[in-house]
């Protein structure tokens, strides 16, 4: 298209959106404002100081432009200096989930071709193990949270803190293309090896400004402005810990880095250093939720963003009682991550916390700049009508632009020109996003798409069944069919019509039509479950063939 | 420098930043909510086809990427609409300032190349008069407020709402690279033609991403979130009406277009409409204050941001005791505009309103992503002292990349690679600028910038003086040396020592230095002024050397 571009005149600045960008207003606006993390605790001053000096120390071990440096720490002040010292001299931050299994690990490190690791001492035991796999690693950064740092076979260049104190307090940070990559990380499947996705310095910035003003702008979601304390609770290695820590720093908010979760520390530093925002996963929210120091504190202060996985009523009920104000976000790996956030319009701003829980929870409203659609098996796009399912497609700017060296990967996610998320969700009429599946389980029956967790909820309301997984089984004139597997509760006895004449009531109301109701339902002494705790539907759906 | 790009895998959506993805959210958030202007009165789904109708009577009049559509309106939906339709389709948006002269205008409709012309009946006369001299121009579209469209002997394509009412209701915007120039309007300086400034897309986007943060993130400077309703009092020719219309329709909240400013309206319709958050220049502000409607309207719920000129101590007093809120914000027309905004410390606010004024006409703190840089005549940083002065250096990303077919005034403004605003100012040890003065009115002498207008500021206090000019007249010593015309108060006997000598206190106070001091004090019955009401200083310097 022949649209008016301008050549800029001699000496014009072309700005180029660099992470370094964002550290120019938080020590502005706040030069006093703490970064608290065990021990330690300093200002915005100090910490522009210290990401300067711990560029200084990288570049002093021979890292320069487009080499990768990989990051084993728990969540800490180290590991925010990191966020923005290694893109900042053009290196790639590699966040290595530390979670995975030692073979994982090694593979990912591998693959990322990690030329410099900084590890904290809990994972030297995981690091040498596997030292000799890592051709690529040049050399080591100890990270220690005691004054006695820990014996180690690794050839280490020191320890984090003594090698900042001898570096150099000045660094120039350069200008460079800011589509330069500034940090990769691994996804992980349930087949395959680990996938790695990559996000740029644009992407990042832009991500950083839009989540911003989506955390600070909405009456409705007022999750984070000047004057929040911020202290994240899910991992910075776990896509930039959802992408905070860069925005807390561009706002100059207090930042309060926890270390290895422990429920109780959590609720002490809520407590202690005035924590309002916080984020994590449900299954840590429930572990704080329920420790000791939980039970006398007063939690109503606590903005919670929650996602990575669907609340429990449980939990959901418990965060009501405690006055916890909790919203839900959504993303993944592949989308930097934020994509869309739960918020309450207006008039529910005047509801009780209680009545308020459940729209805190839906998947919410895709934020700014997402382009969002919802298409089913032939592309078509779905009608926001809240029952109607399909397939969310993604256009933002933040998004993976592919997968580390696996081309065909990076095709099929971005097949058509959108990114496929892989989760197949309904759109209500007033815009509301509600997820209802993964693609994978959705069950494709006569052109229709029918969640499995949506029939498995349902299934459960029944008094008599304990667990219930449904997966689609092949079938040849609908394509396929829901079958169940159900285990009774113990000694009471229940069986297919009951729970078909169940499912109708929801064929009633609505909820699900007629189709959805399984053809099959199997009683079962147990469900398999993956380590993590899910239901293992791959396995299920392998034993079905292999029994077929 | 050879960071890491990766080359995006096959399908990857490369996002540009394009004004269309401002679009996507106010809907989605808000889509009931209201864009009120006159008799008109509809929501953001209108907002949306209304935009998509205009960007088809546009193309259907030819209009084409690359061609440039001029607009005439007071503040209107109508403009709201042009705001977006027109760079949506590849079109540059010509902000006509239909305050310059008829010379003036013509001269810059035909520097910018107009094609077609959207005018209001209000300027009908105007376009009629210099028609003859728009060879560019192929048609015009008719902008009336009443249901009589006013005759015309331009040639016109019709009313504007009658051809959107004719148009067809969607629009495919496309994509095309987010460096397009989106808008362009002219500066005018005290020498010489208008000169041309342009915005891009990507220029437009960040400045409303960043905007949008600044107004809504920072509890000291609260201006523009979801729930609140705005209605602007700069006009929209004038530098985007400061941004504020994008970043309210990408938040989706209320917004009220007054048309033509009449005070009592402007109070009518902030009382009527529930409008909390305006911006205008001081002169605006004192007219809508002193009008009759606001004599007896509670106006303690306004957040008004001001600029562009220094507001005078009476105005200042008049909005505290009328507890209105009011912030200084700072930027020009190269410079898109925001660069810098006053704001609270937690502090102070809680402070009362009347002691929170002086903090509030700060020119305040450089906002996210605005490198800033105080320069002495050699190019020297000046330190951040309260007292030194410098020229204002700026990088953002929203800066304009020269002037329109002027490549050497563009230059001299991105001399060195930094954009240099012309503007003089000290920087507070806790980083809050203030603007002294502007640079060619600044004083040189000995090495040391002294502000003419902090010397006339010092001079008017002493109870003798009336008015009083200060300007730097040559010094074969020192360069330049301080000269003050003065008015005494009449009947009022005063002499050059007694003037002295009321300065010599501050210099005690260290306010200012001794060398500050005129050498010359010259009493005078009056001091030329501009036509718009400022002191004459060029005129003064020229008649100085002309005595000379």
């Amino acid at each position: 298209m022949n649209t008016r571009i301008i050549e800029p005149c001699a000496g014009a600045y072309q700005y180029p959106l660099l992470i370094k960008s964002l550290l120019l207003s938080g020590q502005r606006y706040a030069p006093q404002q703490q970064i608290v993390c065990g021990q330690s605790r300093y200002d915005y001053r100090q910490l522009n100081e210290r990401i300067a000096r711990l560029a200084n120390v990288l570049t002093d071990a021979g890292i320069g432009p487009g080499d990768t440096v990989a990051v084993m720490d728990w969540d800490s002040h180290r590991y925010l200096e990191a966020y923005f010292a290694v893109p900042m001299i053009g290196a790639v931050l590699h966040h290595v989930n530390v979670r995975l299994s030692t073979d994982q690990i090694a593979y990912t490190m591998q693959h990322a071709e990690d030329r410099l690791v900084l590890v904290h001492d809990d994972f030297l035991p995981v690091v040498e193990a596997l030292a000799d796999q890592l051709p690529s690693v040049e050399g080591y950064i100890q990270l220690s949270d005691d004054a006695q740092v820990a014996g180690t076979s690794l050839k280490t260049l020191g320890e984090y803190e003594a090698l900042l104190e001898a570096a150099g307090t000045h660094y120039d940070f350069p200008d460079f293309d800011e589509n330069s990559v500034a940090t990769t990380f691994y996804t992980t499947g349930t087949t395959g090896n680990p996938k790695g996705v990559f996000f740029s310095h644009r992407q990042l910035v832009l991500h950083t400004l839009n989540m911003a003003t989506t955390l600070a702008a909405y009456e409705g979601v007022p999750l984070l402005r000047s004057e929040d304390v911020y202290m994240p609770m899910t991992p910075m290695f776990h896509v930039h810990a959802w992408g905070v820590p860069y925005v807390a720093t561009m706002l100059g908010v207090k930042q309060v880095y926890p270390g290895r979760y422990e429920p109780n520390r959590l609720v002490k530093l809520y407590r202690d250093e005035g924590v309002t925002f916080s984020h994590g996963v449900p299954t840590v929210l429930q572990m704080v939720l329920n420790c000791d120091e939980a039970r006398d504190t007063d939690l109503s202060r606590w903005k919670l963003l929650t996602g990575g996985a669907a609340p429990n009523e449980g939990l959901v009920r418990q965060m009501a009682e405690r006055d916890i104000r909790v919203y839900t976000g959504y993303g993944m790996s592949e989308t930097c991550p934020l994509l869309s956030l739960s918020y309450l319009r207006p008039e529910e701003t005047e509801l009780s916390v209680e009545q308020q829980v459940a729209m805190r929870m839906r998947t919410g409203m895709p934020i700014a700049l997402v382009d969002l659609r919802l298409i089913d098996e032939e592309g078509q796009d779905v009608p926001a009508d809240g029952v109607s399912v399909g397939e969310i497609l993604v256009r933002t700017p933040w998004l993976t632009q592919g997968y580390c060296k696996e081309p065909e990967k990076g095709a099929e996610l971005w097949s058509g020109g959108w990114l496929h998320t892989g989760d197949v969700a309904s759109m209500q009429p007033d815009g509301v996003l509600q997820i209802r599946d993964r693609i994978k389980d959705v069950i494709k029956t006569g052109g229709e798409w029918i969640s499995s967790l949506l029939l498995e909820s349902l299934i459960s309301q029944h008094p008599a069944v304990a667990n219930v997984a449904v997966v689609g089984v092949p079938d040849e004139r609908w394509d396929e069919r829901p079958l169940a597997l159900v285990v009774p509760v113990d000694g009471v006895s229940v069986d297919t019509d009951t729970l078909k004449q169940h499912l109708a009531q929801f064929v009633d109301t609505g909820q699900i039509n007629k189709w959805a109701i399984p053809s099959e339902i199997r009683f079962v002494e147990s469900i398999p479950m993956t380590s993590v705790g899910k239901i293992n539907k791959k396995l299920i759906r392998e034993q079905l063939t292999t029994q077929a």
